[in-house]
């Protein structure tokens, strides 16, 4: 069957789907860079029209069923060693909104790609964010019990399965994208190596020492610190951090803490502020931060402009979803 | 500039030189399977000849500096966050003798390949060597405080950074095989990107949850544990967690550390025993543990049989090596 599209090569239409630190920083309303004109490029202008017709729950309910089933076939249940399979599982499976994926079928659809070619990498992406989330849990870290609801991974199985769990999760995601066994039977990533290379090294790139852990060194620092945080500074723990596709949703997890219960947040409420974590509302108070997020979406919405209307519906939908989600 | 010969695509000649698992099987005695006879194909017959003209001393110390050479350019020294680049380079260039990049280079040296190709790939086998040894030594797993004569990553960097350490070095490890940057000037894996691709899936294989993971696991299983653990169980964990080509090594390993005090060892002597640890040595006997490493390097000697004398030199030389090491 001819392949006239390939999601991995998403840039043709100026966003790739596995440009995490980029998006963020165009979101987060980071220094203009080219990544940044080139996201906002995306994520905008078919903005307010449109949207009636676009049945957004549907989408993402549909999207997040699909990214289960991949993530599920992706581990194995039963078998050994158990207890490590059973914490990757736990961690992986734990429901949250798939919203990363989601993000990167729906790139793949305004660029007119098949969504069975973006599964991998939108699987990937999220064994990418659940390693993260475990890692950053742990007790050496930001002490973390609950997560979406739940006791979280080191809790429950330990802090050494933990560890690895999360080291597993890591490898996985890069065999995954690797493996031709992931992809649906009627597309054929040998076709496209090159392409699976270039994602391989994004994505990469994407967590190490420029991405996501970096955010996470540099946050780990700012924690307890008595001096004023620069917003430069938080806005580098956002960009590099949250590293995986949706990070301006961060702004809004961090409203978030300041005003939901436990119960609704399904994560200890307050606990950033608590632990004297940098956050927006803390430096800039809720209303601000309220306000940027707004600025932003509009930003966004601004440059979605353009784009088929039907084809950027999801990315517009998704981008509203972030900026005022209330979980 | 045409080329004829990719180390990836070593598996031409029956040896991948990102087949851990597998080459670990052959050597440490695994059930028969197609790997291990792969592998002991290679590690053999050329055997007690051809040793008296090759300087293996200059042979490995030519090939550690390469690869020092190549891990010291992968980590920019002074960038921020710089707590974490620190950490990585310091347990990454902790010194190490480099066994098992040399043993990737020698297998595509018997290849026939030129060396330039494999050396990305082998730098990446050190780094995800060192992210296990960084969180293998974490208090939580096996709290280690000395490796290689040096206090710990975590005893100099604290947990977090020691934890965050090892995930950047994993992911740099698939970043430094995908990127071209890698590569010397004059190969271009880009016209390979196949092979690329399959060795990536092959080394984020031998990691995960059937690899280097999956043998810590029941290796934290197995320590304290007052059953007897069967010999089965013992040659899983070094099948899968020594995963990193060379992991007959450990069989030496663990004799060392009976034997030899921490100043020589370059980290805590007796440790294994005193935790509790399940080795070769207490399960077998020193005596015995050390038949059985000589009969390994029997084994692989005879299959070396066969091939290119000179070609085979450095593999005959390194399995000796590896049997016979002192530290």
């Amino acid at each position: 069957m001819a392949m006239a599209f390939h999601p991995l090569a998403a840039s043709r239409v100026h966003l790739s789907p596995l440009l995490p630190v980029p998006a963020a920083a165009a979101v987060a309303g980071a220094p203009a860079s080219a990544h940044r004109r080139r996201f906002s490029a995306i994520v905008a202008t078919a903005a307010a029209s449109a949207t009636t017709e676009f049945d957004f729950k549907s989408y993402m309910g549909e999207r997040a069923a699909s990214v289960n089933r991949a993530l599920d076939a992706a581990i194995p249940a039963g078998d050994p060693p158990a207890a490590l399979h059973e914490a990757m599982r736990y961690a992986l499976l734990a429901g949250g909104k798939r919203v990363r994926p989601a993000l990167c079928l729906a790139a793949c659809g305004i660029a007119g790609g098949r969504e069975a070619w973006a599964m991998p990498p939108a699987a990937a992406v999220e064994m990418v964010h659940t390693m993260s989330l475990v890692h950053d849990d742990l007790p050496c870290m930001d002490d973390d019990d609950l997560r979406r609801g739940k006791p979280t991974c080191h809790v429950v199985f330990g802090e050494p399965i933990a560890v690895l769990a999360g080291d597993a999760l890591l490898s996985l995601a890069f065999r995954h994208m690797a493996s031709v066994d992931s992809y649906p039977p009627d597309v054929d990533p040998e076709k496209h190596p090159a392409r699976v290379v270039r994602a391989i090294g994004e994505l990469a790139r994407c967590i190490g020492s420029e991405g996501l852990v970096a955010g996470q060194v540099v946050d780990l620092e700012m924690t307890g610190s008595t001096e004023t945080v620069p917003l430069e500074r938080l806005e580098y723990i956002h960009l590099h951090k949250t590293a995986a596709l949706l990070e301006a949703s961060v702004v809004v997890d961090d409203i978030l803490d300041v005003t939901k219960s436990s119960e609704e947040l399904g994560k200890t409420a307050g606990k950033d502020l608590a632990s004297d974590k940098t956050t927006y509302p803390k430096l800039l108070g809720l209303d601000k931060s309220r306000e940027f997020a707004e600025k932003l979406l509009c930003d966004a919405t601004e440059q979605l402009e353009g784009f088929d209307k039907e084809k950027a519906a999801p990315l517009l939908h998704l981008a509203n979803y972030i900026a005022y989600r209330q979980n």
